[in-house]
């Protein structure tokens, strides 16, 4: 059967996340159901399964139809999927492309807005964070995150995930842009995958240490394998992007 | 009376513009309601009075109160205003400091999506346009623009102004940024000052120009003083910005 690449972007704010579940708007949900409006049912297969409110601006999904559109796919799926989806590219793929099994690696980005005044310009996009911030404390915590670690502290213990190691290819933090001269800074993040909620707990265990509300040195044992219990509160999912997928 | 200076932000969606109006929602009303909660009743002047759906994220306003504020005015004001709006600054100014008056010029900035898919991220933050474009006119147009013209063509034709001269002292196009990788266009002008409908109307013209439904010859004479009627559309308002005012 043919095999299609899909990349796509997504406010992810009124959705309960990627995956379909019955009653729930859904990324996936909206997008099987572009799918089945334009003649051609498939189910989707994805790169990075977002949490409910996460965006994404490099998501890659793959389907497989039992024979070749008659029409230019990304222009149909795109015309019938709602504002907040944007279907940027649909082409075929090698047989057998699968875009979760396929990919080497993620790269998210946690966007946050560092100042005392709240942009209205960043509402839902950036976490607006008027707090103190020490940047080299940031800096430290992502150099401390590069490698292969134990993430157990930062996903849920109720969980789908049966090996906590993951390995941090990239993680930096770079100065951003928004509309505006609002300072942006953001998080880079690159792994070979992610499990539930970890980015947003990795986010949100930085702030405690940037804050001076932790100290640099429990990441450290975090990093060996400590319970949730221990990691940091998990950040708001608004300031949070999928923003590419290598294979 | 003691001047004080407000450095403001806005989303402009969910307002008729800036000037106060009854029964409608205004930047304007809601800011001069805040300051009566906020126990300091003033009329504000403003530096722009931008039109309905317009953004802003550089406006300048002043007013004169009775007797300095007890409490810190801007996170007061802030704290009421709703969070569309941003209060970046509340200043004492000189004595007699008028925001309109003693403005020497207003920078504004429009923001273009150039390609084939809406982003869901520059939705209401940029225009899209799907549609040919061509750079070098733009360009050509904003050389154009620069000097002092009669704007006749620019504004409506009813109108409350007088004189229909402005001198364009900046005016051009730069590769801008949004969220994620997808491309921006932004136009800067700066002007002495700006009529209703001008920058919007300016930037109509100039998408005619771009995608070869008028000539780059008739902007020279739509900017001798041709009547409205002959000047192109009006471009949707949620594209622009206040940037900047100079004083």
């Amino acid at each position: 059967m043919p095999t299609y690449r899909l990349d796509i972007a997504y406010d992810g704010s009124p959705f309960a996340g990627w995956a379909a579940q019955p009653g729930l708007r859904t990324i996936q949900g909206e997008i099987e159901s572009g799918l089945e409006q334009v003649g051609m049912p498939a189910a989707l297969t994805v790169a990075g399964r977002t949490d409910t409110g996460v965006h994404a601006w490099g998501q890659v999904a793959s389907l497989e139809l039992p024979e070749p559109p008659a029409t230019d796919l990304r222009r149909a799926l795109d015309a019938v999927t709602p504002h907040e989806i944007a279907v940027y590219a649909a082409s075929e793929a090698p047989a057998g492309f699968n875009a979760r099994r396929d990919a080497r690696s993620r790269t998210y980005c946690y966007r946050l807005l560092p100042q005392r005044v709240a942009s209205p310009f960043e509402a839902g996009r950036a976490l607006w964070w008027p707090y103190a911030l020490d940047r080299d404390a940031l800096d430290a915590c992502a150099a401390e995150l590069l490698g292969t670690h134990d993430f157990t502290a930062f996903t849920p213990t109720q969980t789908e995930h049966v090996r906590f190691e993951r390995a941090i290819l990239r993680c930096e933090w770079t100065e951003g842009v928004g509309i505006g001269p609002d300072p942006i800074l953001e998080l880079w993040i690159e792994a070979d995958a992610f499990m539930r909620n970890m980015v947003r707990a990795i986010m949100g265990t930085m702030l405690e240490v940037a804050a001076a509300r932790r100290s640099a040195e429990s990441l450290t044992r975090l990093l060996e394998g400590a319970p949730r219990s221990e990691g940091g509160e998990t950040a708001a999912p608004h300031g949070l992007y999928l923003a590419s997928v290598r294979y």
